[in-house]
């Protein structure tokens, strides 16, 4: 018996690989009607907060798991001290929950990383723009940020004022001229089997993944394996339980750079669930039950992902005839989630050989579920339809 | 909103499908405890043959759809006219559930079958075998039979006397001298689209399917296109929706002979999930749906499939450390049922270039699960592990 606390859509992505696993699956859940609650028999409704319910939840479970890197630490901790194995452990959890640990967690292991500093005033941020290029530098809160929330670009100290003003610690970073964004995702088993995923490019629009290509095209073998073996290792040295995502800056000049840590399934591997051998979410409950790991290997010569944003349609279900109708070979993947402007309410995915086609395949569903109907779109859909 | 009829484990892997286009499946199950109702939260407990209980699991549902055959045809046309449409609809399941009206409607079709006859007496049964080659022929019940269940071999008409005396329809049908057995899979939608699956070799053992090859090896490609064709035409004659599975003899002079229908994902289907780009799960949820189908096509040269038959091992659980480690490619299916000796418990799935290969690691990971530890796999464990 399994417990997930969480009930959005990574657990229920979850809860449909623990189908075929036949391993009965625990949720908590945010409310009666979230993503992972519609479609999980045994779901408690409560406050993954309050000590008693992630207790009442792990009851039977000798494995809890986490749809997010939300729950207090010592919690866990209690939890782990009863009998009931979270995995990841908070231990490792810190570092996906603290921006200012997990940079001084990496640099004390030599991992490539942005440059860097705390900044609890104005003029600690303007002495960490002197020391480098000057302007325009990145500020973030160490903690609770995330699909871009809680991250500044800041063209003089002036700019970081409200976030200064609002008193939680912050860390600057370098703005890095990157070429494009990487995720090298690992699953980690409890007793230490490691599974590289081939590495993938992401692009993000406003500080939300967009689209993934598995795996990034034209990366240099030598710059992949780089990538991957940087993933395993802070997996192994941070004691990561379960799938890891490390996000990737590559620069224009050949380098790779830590941006972001993630400890549970992640955006930059949905593309597995049709793309790879073993898909992470599989592969996830595989880690934390420790059970031998699952192939990573791309099943295709490249997997394309795009997410679906909630748009102008209200009912995704009435984008299904034209779909599927102009694209057999898509897969679709809804989370039953209410439709809000912006909110990731599912994705799309498409393999084969012929990168452009599958890019514009996948743009065309995702658009199409979003209710984009632009020129285009719409010049385009006129000729198919 | 669509309502499943019957919680085995067909139930089971279409909610799993049903999980990825968000549609909320109400399912009406014989236990609390069946495979289907294990993953689905919006389960009633219940008779299918009590019209009250249908009515009240189909109310919000403007589509009802089955896991078994066995729902009398006067609730469907009940539940029909009060505007749930049945899928597929008492006028073909007839076909799958009356063996006498099958070999009927088939020979009127002018489908190949093997020679047949109703047979009410011994006499009739003599008569049927003197019109032929003469003894052993076979001999079914009309209705009821599944899994090699109400089918014998006779050798004379006294070895039906107890089949005779039972008063149950009966038929004889032609032994056929068959050089193995293929199945033909289509799904077909409410609007008429059809989608052919590569036809598969199935290999029975006491009357259950054991392994399906997909694609059927060496199987010439002008008698895969008239399978192909006869399950397609049969489908639109008998106006099937959802999943029709045509079993077919391949007889050694070259001959293929209709053996039996059904309509529903079947057995001969489970390759479809790991094996081909939209599983037999999803193409019923989409046929019933009426939406357009997605691809049947094969996504490695080849798939193998093998079930899973309880054995001599409580829980399944405790052989996943052997057979993950020992094949990272694996896919594993559990259906949740206890294990009980010879029931279908689940199935392995595999798929690559090496048929070879592929069936030793589908057999393998199958016996250990049935905690078949003969020689032979003990030998090679203990040179793999």
């Amino acid at each position: 018996m399994l417990a997930i606390i969480g009930g959005g859509q990574l657990a229920r992505m979850m809860e449909q690989s623990a189908v075929s696993l036949a391993v009965p699956v625990r949720l908590l859940a945010e409310g009666p009607e979230v993503s992972a609650a519609q479609v999980n028999p045994t779901t408690t409704v409560g406050d993954y907060r309050d000590l008693e319910t992630l207790r009442a939840v792990a009851a039977d479970c000798a494995v809890v798991t986490f749809d997010h890197e939300h729950v207090p630490p010592e919690h866990l901790r209690t939890l782990d001290a009863e009998g009931h194995a979270c995995r990841p452990g908070p231990h490792a959890l810190l570092y996906a929950q603290d921006k200012l640990e997990m940079r001084e967690v990496l640099t004390g292991l030599g991992a490539p990383c942005p440059r860097w500093a705390p900044v609890a005033t104005p003029a600690d941020l303007d002495a960490f723009a002197a020391d480098g290029d000057g302007y325009p530098v990145v500020v973030k809160t160490t903690r609770g940020g995330y699909d871009g929330k809680g991250v500044w670009v800041v063209d003089d100290a002036d700019q970081a004022a409200d976030a200064f003003a609002s008193g939680v610690p912050l860390i600057a970073e370098e703005l890095v001229a990157f070429r494009r964004e990487l995720s090298a995702l690992v699953a980690r088993s409890a007793s230490g089997q490691v599974a590289a995923y081939p590495v993938v490019e992401s692009r993000q629009e406003n500080g939300i993944c967009r689209e993934v290509i598995a795996p990034a095209p034209d990366l240099a073998p030598e710059r992949a394996a780089e990538a991957e073996m940087l993933a395993m290792r802070i997996a192994g040295e941070l004691d990561v339980v379960g799938i890891l995502a490390v996000e990737l800056f590559e620069t224009a000049d050949g380098r790779i750079l830590v941006n972001e840590l993630a400890m549970r399934p992640h955006n930059t591997g949905h593309w597995t669930m049709d793309g790879a051998g073993t898909s992470q979410f599989e592969n996830h409950l595989r880690a934390v039950l420790d059970l031998p790991l699952g192939s990573p290997q791309a099943r295709a010569p490249y997997t394309v992902m795009v997410n679906i944003l909630g748009g102008e349609v209200g009912r995704l279900y009435d984008a299904y005839p034209h779909v599927m109708a102009r694209d057999p070979g898509l897969k679709v993947h809804l989370y039953g989630k209410s439709v809000k402007p912006g909110r990731k309410v599912g994705h799309v995915n498409v393999y084969g050989d012929d990168l452009d086609d599958l890019l514009e395949r996948a743009r065309h569903a995702a658009a199409w579920f979003e209710g984009r109907l632009d020129d285009e779109i719409e010049g385009e859909g006129a000729t198919h339809e």
